[in-house]
């Protein structure tokens, strides 16, 4: 069983990588044709989808699922226009192939520049929302890469009955079927594979829980772009202007509380912490958010507020809780988020212009912002028109990712039978 | 002995990280006052560098090192001096750290660019050129980054001696002397612990043979900016000039032999190879070139010629031997480099302009050429004032890799108080 899964996964890679090739000189007209033929496809399966998607439902509801994942599991009438919403808007996305860029010649008399390509192979590995699916498959089409997708095995029929209705677009418009492949089998060893492959998978993304993301970029022999956590902070600085601070350090934290950009430990500097402390904390309080504050914050707003322990410092809550500090100034609260935090998104709320410098300089994260909520860290906010995922390392794409991240960059020489001397 | 190691490393890597956030804010000026200040100590040092790499020469001639490896052990007063022309070079690169591009609104009022940072520590593990640990070490002080220098056990003495000049030049300048470290030991565990502290070292750089590579990239916990081997092809397409062809397969075979760049693989058309093959052999045989060629290329260049094997066509001689193939037209000539060739540079000979544009878009290597020898594959040749590595991968940085290669964007929100609706 296991030798024929890996059997299996040789050949997904193989397709996937043959696919590849053709895919990579596809024109834009034929890329926007397939996803248009797939938008059609996935018009006509709505019922068999939505029925391949109960079918999950009623086996998720038979093995007691909880209810988040039940939730995230069902595909409604309305998600599924959404689904086909967000192809749109891939769909009318510039399509990022072949743009040369830095073209000049050389004292050789060479001409050099830089051509975007697409990655070849994406392996995506995500739990159970469905809409993953569409929304992989279409920016990895858009890009030039063949992708290979594996959902959890709790959406493993409605993945299969979107993933037909996909290749059947592709077959109208003339691209192998094999651009996109779900793993049919809902056996742990396909990740195992998957994530090692590397002569046919060229990048993982990963979406889901920490653990897992954890498990994979520890195990995987290709490039992983990931983040763990988002344990976002926002600093208010001795200048900051309060009616800024006090919108932006309520919308970062309570604007939503299960997403990676929202703030979880709150930087006050001591010189306003009296002042502003109190009327952040009414805000909190009206939102039911828990502080857990050190012992100055402690001092200021009272026993209401639970002292924080190191622990804290390092947590993303996903929920509505929050860690306080006072700091003694820009020094103490870069340091702090440098160490504690997770390199995705910090704040500055401040006034003063050398020390807004100064952040943005020093604090060593993917996205780092003045006067603006960490909420905005978001591939749609930053206009890259959808997002496959966050990266919180600094090797190749960093924040959200969009079409650009499943890119490279080559070198082209246009020479006249240049020799080098 | 072996947790002394863990232990020597783990102060080497905390160190480095410290250092990192210094040399991330550090200004244009005060990083080039310090390129400055170690040239003027290396010329101070060049007696006791030059005393200490006899030290390793000797002690190299009493371990019966090889005379390739004893030569490029060696530095002689001539190759001093073009170290410190080299640090020079690297001294009047401009500073690509802090650069922000791409600044613009978006619909929710925020401006949003990228910043060019550091990545932050790199790891670099070389063989036996002591030249090359000035080199890293400029590349990497001017891009704002700490530098962990491994080098050959035989060349202890002289990188220790050199390092020794870069600390004194640092202090000078007011830069943690930190920031560049070679690694005091020659034991071989001190690079395990290397490209396994990923809480340390941002990325690994290793140069030297490919098994030596090819250890390091299994073994890493980090991103490694690598390459495996240079099987680099030209292809002289039917409708090449082969005025242009003759000159450039000749020099991209023989104007050196040892160097990743060099072609291994020469593909003729069948169109043009009864009048091409005969012509470039005669040139061959001038420069002693053995030629190892398919059935078709035997039957062309007769008996002389010996018959290439399977393997020929992954091989990368790093000699005077090349592998021929008369192939069907492009699409055998781009399959075959696909299939074969390692993704460093490839180039055709054509005059035919729809032919050239198929070649630039089908060919997955890191550089792609019309018309032009692949020797051109170089960081100076590219403008990139000095090269770290050369890079077969395409995450991250891809061929010669310079500065850039060493620096990663990160986004910056510039904001008056927006949130997230």
């Amino acid at each position: 069983m296991q030798d024929s899964i890996e059997q299996y996964m040789q050949t997904v890679g193989q397709q996937a990588r043959q696919a590849s090739r053709v895919l990579a000189s596809a024109s834009t007209q034929t890329k926007n044709h397939a996803l248009s033929a797939i938008y059609t496809a996935l018009q006509d399966s709505e019922a068999a989808i939505l029925a391949a998607n109960q079918m999950d439902m009623t086996k998720g509801r038979n093995n007691h699922l909880d209810s988040a994942l039940l939730d995230r599991l069902e595909l409604t009438p309305t998600r599924f226009k959404d689904m086909l919403h967000g192809l749109k808007d891939v769909m009318n996305l510039l399509d990022p192939i072949g743009e040369i860029t830095d073209l000049a010649y050389r004292p050789s008399g060479i001409q050099l520049g830089k051509m975007r390509v697409p990655l070849g192979v994406v392996g995506m590995i995500y739990e159970s929302r469905p809409n993953v699916t569409l929304e992989a498959a279409s920016l990895a089409l858009k890009s030039g890469n063949a992708i290979i997708l594996r959902g959890g095995s709790e959406a493993l029929e409605s993945n299969k009955a979107i993933a037909q209705a996909i290749q059947h677009g592709l077959k109208a418009s003339g691209l192998p079927e094999t651009s996109v492949q779900v793993v049919n089998t809902a056996d742990r060893a396909a990740v195992g594979h998957l994530i090692t492959m590397s002569e046919y998978v060229d990048v993982i993304v990963p979406r889901g829980g920490k653990s897992l993301i954890e498990r994979i970029s520890n195990e995987a022999r290709i490039p992983v772009i990931k983040h763990l956590d988002g344990n976002c902070h926002v600093f208010v600085e001795a200048q900051a202007d309060l009616q800024k601070a006090l919108p932006i350090a309520l919308n970062a934290k309570t604007h939503r509380y299960g997403v990676c950009n929202a703030m979880e430990s709150l930087l006050v500097d001591e010189k306003v912490a009296e002042e502003f402390l109190p009327r952040i904390a009414e805000l909190y309080a009206e939102k039911q958010v828990e502080l857990r504050g050190c012992r100055e914050t402690q001092r200021i707003l009272g026993s209401t507020v639970k002292p924080a322990s190191e622990e804290d410092w390092y947590t993303e809550y996903l929920g509505p809780i929050l860690a306080v500090k006072v700091v003694s100034g820009i020094d103490e609260a870069i340091e702090h988020i440098n160490k504690y935090g997770s390199h995705h998104t910090d704040a500055i709320i401040t006034e003063n212009y050398s020390l807004a410098r100064q952040f943005l300089a020093r604090v060593d994260s993917s996205s780092v912002m003045i006067n603006a909520s960490t909420r905005f860290a978001d591939g749609f906010e930053y206009g890259l028109g959808a997002e496959i995922g966050i990266s919180t390392d600094k090797i190749h794409a960093r924040g959200p990712v969009g079409l650009e991240g499943l890119t490279s960059q080559k070198w082209v020489v246009f020479g006249d039978g240049q020799i080098r001397q």
